[in-house]
């Protein structure tokens, strides 16, 4: 039975404030909480799952996780979940500390208020999928630590490296990288194939880059159209075109 | 004021059984409510709006549609509205009785079991980006009048043809137009470019395309991976495909 006191704690880290504080998150569903105990950078607290689940999964998570298990209720889990339907486990997590990005060489993403968790997470599973492993948040970014990022990554969490900033001042301290530029208005992704260092700029869900950041580029870049539609979602346009520069 | 009745009568829209029975649906915010009335095959019953909104859009919607328009107040917004947080106006739409597709001579989709009604509808605004317009739904998709859907598609609504059929049937039907299912063992994207014809089959976000169904594709097709995440979301996967053929 969860005390009061630590069902409230659980319902806290749903909010950035609290998570800050806390310095924790919560991830849930097996899928994930299995990918996260195996990350080596990422530190458990505590594992709560159903009986069934505990049962099925304990040699696998003992394999990964020293800390306490606990068996929880249908109810329980209601009450501490983030999810319309839970799911049969929910982990306590430790933040991991910022680190730095290095974009020199290499392929990098540059995100500018991208402000939808399921986006976030959808981007980051995209970047892990090929290969990305620097993200470059705007301050007003979705936090990675939502509950609903964290699940829509789908266990890619641990493999890419996310990184909060101003990107203003992130992209002049590093202007010896080449920008591109999402945008509706630029170069075939075509052109850019093969294509060896950069950071690719991506917009906000409705207003695109800001006008501020996205002087800042070298090269506007487009996904051509062939219909009608006004644009694309946000994650979709990072993956076409992450899938044409590889 | 808005009725009992017909407050009512629209939040029973928000559920696919009434949906059919009443052979209406819901579409919310300025953007999808202005792109369905400017459509030329979808009749709009009723217009319900904020008086700021009606008042700034008055002179389009009388060039567009001669029906009621009403006035609500937030608190009756929120009462009919699907949205979490409502827009400024919602409409009533007739559904559009369901046509045929002939998939020779183009691209077209064939979705099994895509149920996430952001997917579809995400899926919809791919397919109008890259000139597809036919959609081909198992019948156990998503329902593309689910307001989730009419709302994500962004308006893209009216331009792409969906219809829904057993696909097993409609694939044996369709026997001569070549099936390009994606996969995660498959022939590179990257050798279709310039394809002219074919359906390209899309599968459940977690289960992939079913046995009965794959055994039917002409050559399966996958999505070159250069990191570690085990799958892309499904209405990701569809837009780097298209964006690779086109």
């Amino acid at each position: 039975m969860l005390s009061k006191t630590y069902t409230k704690y659980i319902q806290s880290l749903h909010h950035k404030k609290f998570r800050d504080v806390e310095d924790a998150f919560i991830a849930e569903g097996s899928k994930v909480v299995m990918e996260l105990l195996t990350s080596s950078k990422i530190v458990c607290e505590h594992i709560l799952g159903k009986a069934d689940w505990l049962n099925e999964n304990e040699p696998f998570i003992k394999s990964h996780y020293k800390g306490p298990m606990v068996i929880v209720e249908d109810f329980e889990l209601e009450k501490i979940s983030a999810l319309s339907t839970p799911n049969q486990v929910l982990g306590i997590f430790k933040k991991l500390q910022q680190g730095s990005v290095n974009v020199t060489g290499q392929i990098s993403l540059a995100l500018d208020t991208i402000q939808d968790p399921g986006n976030l997470g959808t981007i980051i599973r995209i970047a892990d999928w090929f290969g990305v492993t620097n993200i470059i948040c705007s301050d007003n970014c979705a936090d990675i630590y939502n509950p609903k990022v964290v699940q829509s990554t789908m266990g890619s969490f641990g493999r890419v490296e996310v990184v909060y900033n101003n990107l203003v001042d992130f992209l002049n301290h590093n202007s010896s990288v080449p920008i591109y530029a999402a945008a509706l208005n630029g170069k075939s992704v075509d052109e850019l194939k093969g294509l060896k260092e950069g950071i690719l700029l991506i917009g906000n869900e409705s207003k695109g880059i800001s006008a501020e950041i996205i002087q800042m580029a070298t090269e506007k870049i487009t996904i051509p159209r062939f219909g009608m539609a006004e644009s694309l979602n946000a994650a979709v346009a990072t993956g076409i075109i992450l899938s044409h520069l590889r």
